[in-house]
């Protein structure tokens, strides 16, 4: 059965070649773990769904996205997948003028397997990506489908054989990992990078802001610069797929799995594991 | 009969929902001109396309996309069309890491309608976009699928009823158009943007390099500041679809249309106009 996707609510293999998704990456997306057929924040990512929509004027409609979501999970069944929004601008004549007044929805379901605790558990090794982001305050922060500077970093960490990495900007600030945000401890305090220049504010990143609030740690966004990775006593990635992974070495820069680090992930635990 | 599409030598009505070219823009395009079933610098435009696919460690095998774009031509007869060539790398899975070991390609061939010789004759009046362009010397000179830079520039100047619009780079320097190169000339002396940090390094902008060269022009690829612009004496767009374009007011800046425009004009107004 799976993978099963709808274009605009209805089964299709796949996009026209005009999909300008395709053809200039005009378009944002979401990636949602589902978890016995549950979606983990949901609202959340349609929240951000819709902000990015409005940055770039690419008219969105959350009631049908929400309607197909629910089509699809419908048909999947109280079991694990990955839930895949993609929301791109209507197509009207070749050029890059953003003529149309529609826009185009994908939602997908692909079978996802379930997630090992080992990394939650025992923290991984990144690396420090060679690849720069370059900043762009318009596109920053929201979840466009331009990623080719993730792609050539994923793949700088691939060649490597590391799990994940951490990119900075082109001034050498720490902004995030390829595919997941970062925070770092240092003295009981909790800083995750300013992404006003570049970078995805991912949703997970915004729970991890929320939950420290609600259990009264000290957590600030701010500009990090390496200098604070370095000193830093604890330094953790997350994304909404897996949850948080402690960071035991970047390089060659050994860290301690901490307990501030810990105390977040007990908050969350249940929704990546129970 | 048109547009007809070919996806990997194949008629196709369009692509996956996970092609990474729509999920990540992970890919590389080319528009070429083709007037009465001829096309104008096929060669250069898959060289250029080749250099892309080096950058990005895409593979591309150029035979398999001339035999596509023969086959289409073969069919078109002698007509001017837009023949449009797209390589995108294959998928294996999800996330951003590059992992596959091939690619897809799509070319597709679409009416249109014989252009009007006016702007070429009595010049354009332009826009200067407040998008700025990030620099990303990864992905500078290349004609990649991540355009939302340009789509965002492209928007302001429609809205503000401009048919093209200067872009600078975040540092203020002129680096291009919206969907065409820029050449500015003074004092007999013709200099065109270093494209180093950002911009893509178009078919015609190379062909009147080549061209200037050839008459003993002074010519010159540099850094443009603003000022320069404001004290050119000539200032032309160009791209392979239109051929050069004379401007003749930028914002509220005015220009002539001065001899080394006309002069390269004559050099290619048999490819645009005979």
């Amino acid at each position: 059965m799976m993978p099963s996707s709808l274009l605009d609510g209805q089964l299709a293999p796949g996009v026209a070649f005009d999909n300008r998704g395709l053809s200039y990456g005009d378009g944002l997306f979401e990636t949602v773990l589902i978890r016995g057929g549950k979606p983990l924040w949901l609202d959340e990512h349609l929240q951000r769904l819709a902000q990015g929509a409005h940055r770039l004027a690419i008219p969105c409609n959350l009631a049908l996205v929400k309607r197909d979501c629910s089509r699809l999970l419908a048909d999947l069944g109280p079991k694990d997948a990955i839930l895949k929004i993609t929301l791109t601008r209507g197509s009207v004549a070749r050029g890059y003028s953003p003529l149309s007044a529609d826009s185009h929805r994908i939602v997908s379901v692909s079978p996802t397997s379930p997630s090992s605790k080992e990394q939650w558990q025992e923290g991984v090794a990144i690396g420090l990506c060679n690849t720069k982001l370059a900043r762009q305050p318009l596109l920053a922060g929201i979840k466009h489908l331009n990623r080719l500077e993730q792609v050539l970093a994923a793949g700088e960490m691939r060649r490597r054989g590391f799990v994940e990495g951490l990119v900075q900007d082109d001034a050498g600030k720490i902004i995030e990992a390829t595919r997941s945000n970062v925070f770092i401890a240092r003295a009981g305090s909790i800083v995750t990078p300013l992404l006003n220049d570049c970078g995805v504010d991912g949703i997970m990143r915004q729970q991890i802001i929320l939950a420290a609030k609600r259990l009264g740690l000290k957590i600030k966004v701010a500009a990090v610069e390496m200098s604070a990775l370095r000193n830093a006593d604890e330094v953790f990635i997350c994304n909404s797929v897996i949850g948080i992974w402690p960071v035991t070495k970047i390089e060659c820069m050994h860290k301690h799995i901490g307990p501030l680090c810990r105390q977040l992930q007990r908050e969350f635990e249940s929704h990546f594991y129970a």
